[in-house]
């Protein structure tokens, strides 16, 4: 089955972005017989960093420390050594990656990522690709520049993380918020909207959705959800945006008896199994792409990531890539590499599985937590995937909820969330994910986001804690 | 003087970014009595580096090997040591770097460039400020973003770099090429199309330039020059883009009997003193907003500069750049002020004396072997500074210049270049230089760019040697 042609989903910008005429001088840099004037490189022999070595923990990460041991009390260490010059045959040498070239990544990185996302999802048609980028937040502004001129419409799921939204807004598309219930994006609801469409406007030519571990909602699509979505897109011929962060932060379901810190370590196989299908993985046609990133499993300061998708489209990221980024650090690149090299595929899922036992416990501990302080008013879907959980409270069983907040949720969303900063908790109030300037779902209930990720166990039990007096104090119980 | 309110200038899209909601919660990030569940950051127990160690040579760099010397054969280093903790009081954590947060650079970063820029160019107004970048391709693009709507009139370089240039015409900007001579923008010329602008269209919104080194002409402005377009600026109410990268590769003028490689080393107040003023030198409204980089003075993988502006105009770019780059790569952070706080502001200038001294060197051996190998019909002004130099050729001296080459100076420069290539060398056309879609000057002559920042002295011979033959064949000499 051939894939789609795409190219007429492409932005003006986009779609008039040239090559550099350089480029055809530039095929003669590095050939023998010719020396080469033409570009303005500086000599390796000036860039002040001779050797680098970076020290980072061992697999397997099964041990009781865990992904967070660190190698100096362990002795379980992987040392990174990089030089000017070659040194392993995997590492990317600093006199190439403090270089200028390889907008869309070094090569070693790129095939390591092309490799992971072969093991993972295994896309089923031919002509994917990678390039590396420097993050998500770009990837997205960059996917936006690829494929929206100004007034076109975007599928959004009606909360969003509000910085997505604002990449967006500020480029002056407008949004189809889409309707969500604690699973995610409803894709019935979606169906409607495409049957329903005004035929005068366009349709819109991207979904922009979060399908694991979704921001703010913590809510995931399940597998037959994704496949049904994904047949819309097909029908109504619009392009998946799937970003995945939290792709592997699947915690799976919440059991009030396990022990998250006494599960069986699973296999890899195991492991790979009980992942959700990404859009990626069903994507006959071609017409997902992918977003991936570093920073919620290695780190957010590496600024690092990558996009999957048709080889033709990622060629015109390229294009926009090449006169703004120009390339993720090479310091990054030389150093991601050489850890995730030296790991080997093996040794970074190990470490994903690592990571994944990490937030369970967390995930867990959280709902004991809210199972603990909560007042019956309040209620939660124990997230299966990533960092948030969201708890729902419904105004209408507020007592005074029409007299003294004129019946308007956001008024008692406003009074728990300051009441709560007050006894020393902050949970972030869910309508600032609404997606602005629409019309969305009608209903007296409202919820707030709250993370397990950026604090410890003890702060998690403190905070919840705090949280819920707020509320047993706003609804006078 | 108060300086100029510059709001006006902005772009629709600059002017309509709006702060993330998140903001005014995370005013309670990190304060003692709030436990924070409000943002996704993941542990810096999960980073998977637990130390860092980058070698570097330490200054002085007036030995003989001078900045290319290796400090594992010295014995001269400096050594940055990187932990996820606090280390040197100077040095900017793992945890912290790694992490999400400071857009506009790490605190440590930022003021060593803030001090650099007081002890470079003094800007003569107190409401200035930087920000940190991820180079100055990217800073270019955000400038355009920030001030630049379609059809939007930009001052350029009549001949300038291709990159530079596609940035803007993919965002729809219209271009007012300036005509240059080999010293740069010609300030008369300049007035004569704002004096005779048509009144029915807005006048330009910004200038931009690479005064220094500029590429690919390797022409500089004069102190004078600078304060003419200055007043220009101030007279016509735009804003000055320059963008820097060459700054510091100030060679002086070219003298034929000076031998660089003995030239006495300059006391660090020489070399300031020498140092041509920069736009943002002789800034008093404010106007001006500087492009630095890493590029060409540390290494171009650093993929780090900064931007130096009035605090107003850099607010706006701090919004763009919080939902597209986020900040600079967190080991590039680290890495580089780990290096610059060790050398201290004085290494720093001691590396800027050194690297001018290579490129002299090579500038010099240019300049020579033009002398020795380039035909009669060639000509040259020898660059002050930056990484490029020009040979300029008059098509009409060309005997076959209107019977083989149908007067058209172009096919000669496309015979020549071809002929080179033939022989085993390489220059790019100065026509591929030209700004598109525009009326430029009118001449019989024509230039190709050559850079001696890419290749060692023995190549540069045989290069420059197989050029000139080309030269020589195509003439029949």
């Amino acid at each position: 089955m051939a894939i789609k042609n795409l190219r007429s989903h492409l932005s003006k910008e986009a779609a008039g972005r040239k090559n550099s005429p350089l480029k055809s001088a530039f095929k003669y840099y590095g050939k023998d017989n010719i020396i080469f004037l033409g570009g303005g490189l500086p000599m390796a022999d000036y860039f002040p960093w001779e050797k680098i070595e970076a020290s980072s923990p061992a697999p397997p990460f099964t041990t009781p420390a865990g992904i967070a041991e660190k190698p100096s009390v362990t002795g379980n260490e992987v040392k990174t050594i990089l030089e000017k010059g070659p040194t392993g045959k995997l590492d990317i040498p600093l006199a190439r990656s403090l270089q200028y070239g390889h907008t869309d990544g070094q090569p070693e990185l790129k095939e390591f990522f092309r490799e992971h996302t072969e093991i993972i999802h295994h896309p089923p048609y031919k002509e994917w690709d990678i390039i590396l980028t420097i993050g998500s937040t770009e990837a997205w502004d960059a996917t936006l520049r690829t494929f929206c001129d100004p007034n076109d419409y975007v599928l959004v799921e009606e909360h969003a993380f509000s910085s997505a939204i604002e990449t967006a807004r500020a480029l002056n598309v407008n949004f189809v918020p889409v309707p969500m219930d604690e699973y995610g994006i409803i894709p019935e609801k979606m169906a409607k909207i495409l049957d329903n469409w005004d035929s005068s406007k366009p349709l819109p030519k991207i979904l922009y959705t979060v399908p694991t571990g979704q921001n703010p909602t913590g809510s995931s699509l399940s597998n037959e959800r994704r496949k049904e979505i994904y047949a819309l897109a097909c029908k109504y011929d619009f392009i998946i945006i799937e970003d995945e962060p939290y792709y592997f932060l699947q915690m799976g379901e919440y059991s009030k008896e396990q022990d998250a810190t006494k599960l069986p370590v699973p296999t890899h196989e195991q492991f790979l199994k009980s992942l959700v299908k990404s859009f990626l993985s069903i994507d006959v046609e071609g017409r997902v792409v992918r977003l991936d990133s570093c920073s919620k499993v290695l780190g957010p300061g590496t600024r690092l990531g990558w996009i999957i998708a048709q080889q033709e489209l990622l060629e015109r990221y390229v294009r926009v890539h090449e006169v703004t980024i120009q390339s993720a650090s090479g310091f990054t690149q030389s150093i991601v590499n050489g850890l995730l090299q030296r790991w080997g595929q093996d040794g970074y899922i190990d470490w994903l599985i690592g990571l994944r036992k990490e937030y369970t416990i967390k995930r867990d501990f959280t709902i004991h937590c809210l199972e603990k302080y909560m007042p019956d008013v309040v209620s939660w879907t124990p997230p299966v995937a990533g960092m948030f959980f969201t708890v729902v409270i419904d105004a209408a069983k507020h007592p005074d909820f029409a007299t003294k907040y004129d019946s308007d949720p956001k008024k008692l969303e406003t009074a728990i969330y300051e009441k709560a900063i007050e006894k020393g908790a902050l949970m972030i109030p869910g309508s600032w994910f609404n997606v602005p300037d629409c019309e969305l779902s009608k209903t007296t209930k409202f919820f707030y986001r709250g993370t397990y990720a950026a604090v410890d166990l003890p702060k998690l039990d403190v905070g919840i804690h705090r949280f819920g007096d707020a509320v047993k104090d706003i609804f006078k119980l």
